[in-house]
């Protein structure tokens, strides 16, 4: 039997692999991760995305990234702390993605999982380097060494673009499924969303050139 | 000015590796991770270390890393969370250095620091793959990639016995300093330790083999 887990959010990239990863694999679990998101809203929706499709769901707490940030380092105190309230900085921590995937590659390995599955993308990666292919490969084989263990890291949206995305979907069978039930929105509004955040922006902008054309 | 971090718990290898660091560049900081370990004594004592040599001292705050141990895990509720009292399990958790060693260079960027030196070993690397020297060499290219940044990982204890650790403790001018004021012991007792548990037996034996033979 073939296993895997996918880093979930409950976007659209993360959902089009879900999808994607319950084509490819006999047992399919999702792993969020808890680092004082501005919106509950993106774990709600992953959470009841997984529950829909039936799939075994984690969330890991992740809250401790915080004291990483640019706010928290500028604390002149010499102990950093984890804030555990609403006012968490939600400043953004290089390398997250990094701590993300080996964390997931942990947690796997107590699963018996070898597959994990990623939505990063080269293709608009927008200058964060742990979104690049070259990072994923590398840190493919940092893994096993760390662990001595064979895990498979799958990006299957490396190269492709937002229209290619909703192509997938759509050859998945899931365009509707996604387009109505992932939050991709800034302001928290699941499926079209606001339609004026630069997210909503650019997952309309997919959207219609990839309606347009098929 | 050259700059350093060096991942620090106040024992016999991570002090060593300290005073190694002092020497070799301009300015030189230590970490510690706080992760519920069973004696509170050990980042006491490398907090004391760390004022009498006039080091800044950072403390980061990983108690989630216990939410992976395999007590954890066999908890069967969907979410995974940790917990925050005493009853922590101190399980051990596969691939923990490498988030230690991500975590610290992380905040080494945020420091505008390339240097982290870690006191891994290979020599005594007691089956842990994420001790051994080509782990760590895949984990900086992984972490330059990750950051696009040039990080450089120094492993000075990599390839040396506990025998040889006291001999560069003693060139360093060290010996007594390193002898009397780290931590080892599994029942958190400074210095030369309770003297009986397998932690105390192995630097005693190194050290009574350095001082037998120099």
């Amino acid at each position: 039997m073939t296993k895997a887990i996918v880093v979930f959010s409950g976007g659209q990239d993360s959902t089009t692999c879900l999808f994607w990863a319950l084509q490819q694999f006999d047992k399919v679990i999702t792993v969020a991760f808890d680092y004082g998101q501005k919106h509950k809203a993106e774990l709600e929706c992953a959470a009841s995305i997984a529950n829909d499709l039936n799939v075994e769901h984690h969330v890991l707490d992740l809250m401790l990234i915080n004291q990483l940030s640019a706010n928290a380092l500028t604390r002149d105190d010499i102990d950093i702390n984890a804030g555990t309230n609403d006012s968490l900085p939600s400043t953004f921590v290089e390398g997250r993605n990094m701590l993300f995937l080996t964390f997931a590659a942990i947690f796997a390995k107590t699963h018996d999982i070898k597959n994990i599955i990623t939505g990063v993308c080269q293709t608009d990666f927008s200058g964060y380097p742990d979104c690049r292919d070259i990072f994923i490969k590398s840190l493919n084989v940092t893994l096993n060494l760390a662990m001595d263990y064979e895990f498979v890291v799958h990006t299957p949206l490396m190269w492709i673009d937002k229209q290619q995305a909703w192509q997938l979907a759509d050859e998945l069978g899931k365009l509707d499924y996604i387009r109505n039930n992932t939050l991709t929105c800034y302001n928290g509004i699941k499926g079209d969303g606001c339609g004026q955040c630069p997210a909503c922006v650019l997952r309309a902008n997919g959207l219609n050139k990839y309606l347009e054309f098929r």
